[in-house]
């Protein structure tokens, strides 16, 4: 034969290339056979691939040619895939499948995957899927759905194993030998009283390395970390860094266990919130790469507004001194150099605060003492840049008083930028507004203000 | 009695308050405890606690009480906590302790906590406490340490289950129970053929659920996710993260096995990360909060000079315009209005590519619709706020040319801070420099220059 079978030349193409991405002949490959709707060829390219590879090409897909991918793949496709791909890609091929499709995928999943693909699904095309799971199924779906976005009780899986304390390893054992629901991968059991509350936990390794007749509650660990299942993702999510858990209990509001935390989810959301924190200081929401253009203008432009309010402002404080800036054209030359370094002096300062109040870091005890250095660090590097710029100022327009305005003011401001680039963010966590998103416009106002107005009123006052 | 005995008392204070921080009453026990000597009292008060927590309190001592605490605990220490501590804290702990003492806490650890906790000492401080660890325990470290910084060499664990294809699950079962040197904690063994290579591993609940005589190559998951040792663990976490992995083979220049990645020593990578990239975006480099006030403001330093050089450039762009300035003040009432917007445009944009670099989601195939988003972003919102602005510019100088300026100006700068800000991290990134780092300083001189250039200029062609 000259020509491979497909099954086998298609199974050898590498999924991706030296730099992690999606390889190119792979990816032509699976578009081709998705163009010629060759259903043989698709699954002899994607069958037996790691879910992440599916899921990253996907991504890289023409957008119509998700859904037919999909189709062509049929029971085939692992719909764990769309846990993987970005929210917009996700929203838009559910959108493109029948319901009935989407509801034979999801039966099929982890609980905690179902919920991720149905949670930001619109409330009709939810009760669509829903209405064709069996009740069991549904039952448990609508429990994790029902309770608060991003709480724990949406990121747990429900398929769980738990067993009394007065068991012993070897019926434990033969138990999950003989169960056919076990969850596909799990690192603990749970040790429940009889009115299911978790008591204790046995990591699988002790598990195994204990003797048969050993009782259960003689080898748990007790007592157990457990999460309450309106908890926020983003506190279980500390419990799970501080402790290094690699799951966790979660209980209903009566103490029971309903749910297993996983750490894999756990990842997700600790990525998701530190990105969370730097778009909200750059100003982006929670777009992804994918999203169109227009998507993206709108969404940035509430913040781009709001930073047109603080320049008018800031221009305003100008706009008081056009008698100084008309005699002095000097010091609108000079003038952005006091507002810029206020402004990213501030921001050094505004960010450590915030990371360190998100990592629950900054704290009551040591929050006197990180004003304190801050105030310490803006009056040192006031001082240093004082005395450039001054010098700067001082032979570019050969005016030595010019230079000490220039310096005074550049002290003033640097040591304004670290109070407030403190103060800013630790008012909002404290009146409830999440400082990450917030802190940078008030910050800039101030710097902006401060700057221009610390400049040129003194200017006004020793110059003129 | 009236009074409870101390160790009974002592264990019931709570450790931390409802805020998750360390709580003030047990802050001060363990404070008084450590003023008075009082050993007996410590212990009462510490042990049984998660090293988390005790990491935690460690912080929150004064620094002289922290080495202090250590001794009076002595053996009942354990060194782990000092893997959860600031990396500042840690240090003037170590160097304040014996190197016996250390020698000796460090023994007890598993091999990834020890090279955690030795890797930043100084070259002979390090090996003093080398020194005295016991032949085939400093070999494992020192190997560990010969990887290069950050690499998955020094985070992994060298203690690990791997075992031959051939084995029956009985038989695995039994070594693991006979073994007394295992790690305290693994969810995974892992095949290895005659060479040591990996070649498959198997879940220890799949161990658990499958019956004594089965081979262990029949139910080995094949193949297996390897991470190279000289790996940098930020491209070790990608993987950990892409694939969902609780743990990772970590192998030799000949493919052989000499360490297992955990995933709670990668969850700290991804937070670190992450965190990187935001301070990397502010200027602050990779300073604690409880840093001093000299080592932050010098560490802060070379950033803001960075920023003093961009704001004086900016300054002789519009020192350029003097003479246009001096005829109409209104231009240096409005110019900082331009170069802040485009400023804040940029960074929206480059935040969103340095974190789709970092996440690998940015390759080849994505890039040129990326590029074509961010230029349309820019050319949308640059229009709406050219009206905003020259409307607003017209209204307050009564003058609709000086309006027409400023709106054509805006234009020009929001579409350079898009081009820009997609150009210069991704520009950085091919000629390996860390985007994060360095693209803020790049930016701010590009919409500074090119802000200030479009307005002034246009304003001396068309209105002088």
């Amino acid at each position: 034969m000259e020509q491979a079978a497909p099954s086998e030349s298609a199974g050898a193409i590498a999924v991706r290339d030296e730099n992690g991405a999606i390889a190119a002949p792979f990816l032509a490959a699976v578009s081709g056979a998705v163009a010629r709707d060759d259903a043989g060829e698709l699954r002899a390219l994607c069958l037996e691939r790691h879910e992440a590879d599916i899921a990253d090409l996907v991504e890289q897909l023409e957008p119509d040619e998700r859904p037919k991918f999909i189709q062509l793949l049929g029971e085939d496709f692992d719909y764990a895939v769309l846990t993987e791909v970005e929210d917009t890609i996700r929203e838009q091929i559910l959108e493109a499948l029948p319901s009935a499709a989407v509801a034979e995928g999801v039966r099929d999943l982890e609980s905690d995957d179902a919920v991720y693909i149905l949670e930001d699904l619109e409330e009709d095309e939810q009760q669509e899927i829903l209405a064709q799971i069996p009740d069991f199924e549904r039952a448990l779906l609508k429990r994790s759905l029902d309770y608060p976005e991003d709480s724990a009780g949406r990121r747990m899986q429900t398929d769980l194993i738990a067993v009394p304390p007065f068991w012993n390893v070897g019926r434990t054992i033969d138990y999950m030998r003989d169960s056919d629901d076990l969850p596909d991968e799990f690192y603990e059991i749970i040790v429940v009283d009889p009115s299911f509350k978790p008591i204790g936990k046995v990591a699988l390794n002790t598990l195994l390395r204990t003797k048969r007749p050993v009782l259960i509650e003689t080898i748990m660990d007790a007592p157990v970390h457990t999460v309450r299942a309106d908890l926020d993702q983003e506190e279980a999510a500390h419990l799970f860094e501080r402790y290094n858990l690699v799951s966790a209990a979660v209980v209903d509001d009566h103490e029971r266990l309903v749910g297993v935390l996983m750490f894999d989810d756990i990842v997700d959301v600790i990525q998701e919130e530190a990105e969370e924190d730097i778009r909200g200081l750059a100003g982006v929401g929670d777009e992804e790469i994918s999203d169109t253009f227009l998507y993206t203008a709108r969404s940035r432009f509430t913040w781009l507004l709001l930073n047109l309010v603080t320049a008018v402002l800031a221009s305003l404080v100008i706009g008081m001194f056009d008698a100084t800036l008309q005699q002095m054209v000097a010091l609108a030359i000079l003038m952005p150099i006091v507002a810029s370094m206020g402004g990213n002096a501030g921001t050094q300062t505004m960010t450590v605060a915030v990371r360190a109040l998100a990592s629950r870091e900054l704290g009551g005890y040591n929050i006197r003492r990180f004003v304190t250095r801050e105030m310490l660090v803006g009056i040192v590097n006031g001082f240093l840049f004082a005395i450039i710029i001054g010098f700067v100022a001082s032979v570019w327009f050969t005016n030595i008083q010019l230079g000490a305005v220039i310096a005074t003011a550049m002290i003033v401001n640097m040591f304004c930028a670290g109070l407030f680039g403190i103060a800013i963010p630790v008012g909002l966590d404290k009146i409830g507004v999440d400082p990450a998103i917030a802190s940078t416009v008030f910050l800039t106002t101030v710097t902006d203000v401060v700057g221009f107005f610390a400049f040129l009123g003194l200017a006004t006052i020793l110059l003129m």
